[in-house]
């Protein structure tokens, strides 16, 4: 039998979930171990389903009903424990009752991930895991075909990422680009054309770039203060923007934007 | 002259300001007091901009030169503290530097609001104070000309409602409806349709329901978890969707399925 109860927040076979909002001290845990977390049922059963591996499963006794379908099958300890030792254990109230860490898969090459993609996003320095997570989400919900992160984006596998996206980053196919400078030319030499986000009034609009949409596209985002780089936007084939309203707002957050893009540039055609 | 250093985080002076991260005493005070916050250089230039009056303003000694401009027009008192009374103050560290207590006006009525008006964004009970202040940010941004909130929305000038907005709550007319159950029928009365999202796969897509977009239209958005009420979705004239793809995400989130609808509903007729 694979549930073991564990009574002491201290119990190093718990360390993997040690205070979950020290945004440091996880990020080096998580990179060490190559471990990412996943919170609540409906995201641990996706993660499962992606064929991602368990380390093991997190359980409040309340909750403890909750996966005894996946508790039965999954090869990874169990661990229940009260309320209070998982809230001592992570650092806040755990009112979802359900955690688990997962073992990270090595990223496919960029190769393997653009195989048969016709439209993809790319995220230069998004720095923000909640927007990262809800463009994922948006992404995969509405068809398109990849993910592209530059070097310095925020990481999909990081726990709040995990969670906004519900699960989608599980299921997108997704790498990251070793080569921030140059990393571009190669979805240009794949056949994609380079589309630059950006609320500046003197590029064309979105649904005039795509056109009919016979072609591949690749659609990049920015960071949420101050959007592309001068780099990227420099290498882009094209600069693109949602048109906008004379109301005193002067560009969309960075999630919005990607939504209707993503819209407009699968949905729409 | 009208600039004031205070010394003290307790004297009486900064009342407006005390606490801000705790949103049941900031929900009374705000309420008791017919204030709001704005936090920022450009969301409090904003919200002067857009006629709010000012009952005070609190800089920070690094940040007193940012509306120095401001502040010899404004006719209010413009308090300065140092940076640690601020922190004392408020309850965390308020590294943007710039608050503002307005006060606020008295809500339109619906007439008024939708005078006019030909796309309007329905919020049901949209809970989340970031997310109402995500869908005002994009409404606006896009295009629509009215918000209509039903009686348990959150409120749009809670602090971070207004922070997340932009400041686009003080541009985008909107109003609250009294009454839940009966509400939508003086919208229909009005001429709109109104148009129900639901991530269900049995409704029309957007793009049909709007079709030539020769027509009033009101869209209806509910609850972060659970969409709109049986009552509201049933008062619909049709239930709308965007499509989505098959990859195990089911729907949106309700910011990014708003910008999309605004989008689809304004921009693209």
């Amino acid at each position: 039998m694979n549930v073991i109860e564990v009574p002491d927040a201290d119990d190093e076979r718990l360390a993997d979930y040690v205070r979950l909002r020290d945004v440091n001290l996880r990020k080096s845990l998580e990179a060490e171990h190559g471990l990412f977390m996943a919170e609540g049922e409906k995201v641990v059963r996706r993660a499962l389903r992606a064929g991602y591996r368990p380390r093991s499963l997190l359980l409040t006794e309340r909750r403890a009903a909750a996966l005894a379908d996946v508790v039965g099958t999954v090869r990874a300890p169990v661990y229940t424990v009260a309320e209070s030792v998982a809230e001592r254990l992570v650092g806040f109230d755990l009112h979802r009752g359900v955690l688990a860490s997962f073992q990270r898969k090595p990223l496919p090459g960029v190769d393997e991930v653009l195989a048969g993609a016709r439209r993809v996003v790319v995220l230069e320095d998004v720095v923000d895991h909640t927007n990262v997570g809800a463009i994922f989400r948006s992404a995969a919900g509405l068809g398109v075909d990849a993910i592209v992160l530059a070097p310095r984006c925020a990481d999909p596998l990081y726990r709040r990422a995990v969670k906004v996206s519900m699960g989608a980053v599980f299921t997108m196919p997704y790498t990251r680009l070793d080569d921030w400078h140059g990393g571009l030319e190669g979805l240009r030499e794949r056949g994609f054309a380079l589309l630059a986000m950006t609320p500046a009034p003197d590029s064309v609009t979105l649904a005039e770039a795509v056109g009919d949409g016979a072609g591949k596209y690749a659609l990049l985002l920015g960071s949420e203060g101050d959007g592309l780089s001068f780099r990227w936007m420099d290498q882009a084939d094209v600069r693109v923007r949602i048109p906008m309203a004379e109301r005193d707002v002067d560009s969309l957050n960075v999630t919005a934007a990607a939504a209707i893009a993503c819209y407009e540039l699968v949905v729409n055609r």
